[in-house]
């Protein structure tokens, strides 16, 4: 049976255009969301929006997340915490969880171009320390806007992925470079998501200067394609 | 008579660097040397490397501080606090400083990848609180590797520009425009150098596992050229 990717508080735009893109690579994708029947209505309205055979579901965050391989955390900061405690005792052993989570200050009424401090030092390595540790855990696609994410254009942004673990890095990676145009580079220990995610900040800031949607990154220089 | 543009402490890759640039767009450049006699070695090395009519002298710190009508600070970060001090009494009013500094964790020791916090939430405004009020601030160049800087390749880079100040925003925008290659990008606020900065410290860690010495960064859609 092909893997599940579960979309966890995938019912908010950057969710739903993860969702979106993965599904329309052929995977098979689970929505999940507190509310399960508001779940189902965005998964059936994907659905319409790809046609053909995609695979889309909803269901509440628990149950998602209980049957998925990959997780994705596309819920705000401010939720982050009260929800991987829900989970704890939720996931198989193996299971790879993606934080996509950025700590803007949105969370605490702030600027979306502004950062909170987080104790641990980032989302990711808060989540890390949420999550069971039979979950592996990568950190990716804090910098690709929402709205780049609909519908099947080429996405001109580069994801990169921190983790400590291997496995997890890996499927971070190839779950990026599934999304046309888009690179996924290696962004170092799970640590440096602390960097990655204040860049997501400073997109939302230049797309405010800038009345876009749009603002996203390439990386030059390097030596790969 | 042509403004003078002083690039303080020098004689690092970075500020030989932007020296280099700056003189071959035809600015009237002074390398800052704690060391007088090195700041005039490097100048001429560099007016012979560059040939023509290049426009490079040597000075101290505060007698190239003290005749420029913009300085950059190309330090590093453990010299800064010193520097601004010893500099506080020198400074024509109206003179524009643009700061380039990263508080890597090279100041103290540790991998050039990994940040140091700063009370203040960075180089940049740790060295507004150090400057006179008379003097504008504009932080920038930060992402810029001094490898890329060397001779006259185009740079395929960007340059945030971070300032309260409309004024040194504009030089260190104008500047930068300079180098082939380069664009300028607004980068909102002088507090959003704590962004910019990280930045350099995520760009040294893609130089390290990639074995090379010339990741930058460019950012995509945005409505400018």
């Amino acid at each position: 049976m092909a893997r599940t990717i579960a979309i966890l508080g995938g019912t908010g735009p950057e969710g739903l255009g993860l969702a979106n893109r993965l599904a329309r690579a052929g995977e098979r994708i689970v929505i999940g969301s507190r509310d399960a029947q508001r779940a189902q209505d965005a998964a059936k309205k994907l659905r319409d929006e790809i046609g053909g055979s995609a695979q889309v579901d909803g269901a509440a965050n628990s149950t998602a997340a209980a049957q998925c391989e990959i997780a994705l955390l596309t819920i705000p900061f401010s939720g982050m915490a009260g929800l991987l405690k829900e989970l704890k005792t939720v996931w198989k052993p193996g299971t790879v969880v993606i934080d996509t989570t950025v700590p803007l200050a949105t969370a605490v009424g702030g600027a979306p171009s502004k950062m909170l401090g987080v104790w641990q030092g980032s989302a990711a390595e808060a989540a890390r320390e949420l999550l069971p540790k039979e979950v592996s855990l990568a950190a990716a696609f804090h910098n690709l806007s929402a709205s780049l994410l609909e519908g099947d254009a080429t996405v001109e942004c580069d994801v990169l992925v921190c983790s400590d673990d291997e496995k997890a890095k890996q499927t971070a990676s190839e779950l990026a470079n599934k999304i046309p145009g888009v690179r996924a580079i290696n962004g170092g220990k799970l640590e440096n998501a602390r960097i990655v995610e204040s860049m997501t900040a400073l997109l939302i800031g230049l797309n405010i200067r800038h009345k876009v949607h749009s603002a996203g990154i390439r990386f030059t220089g390097l030596p790969i394609s």
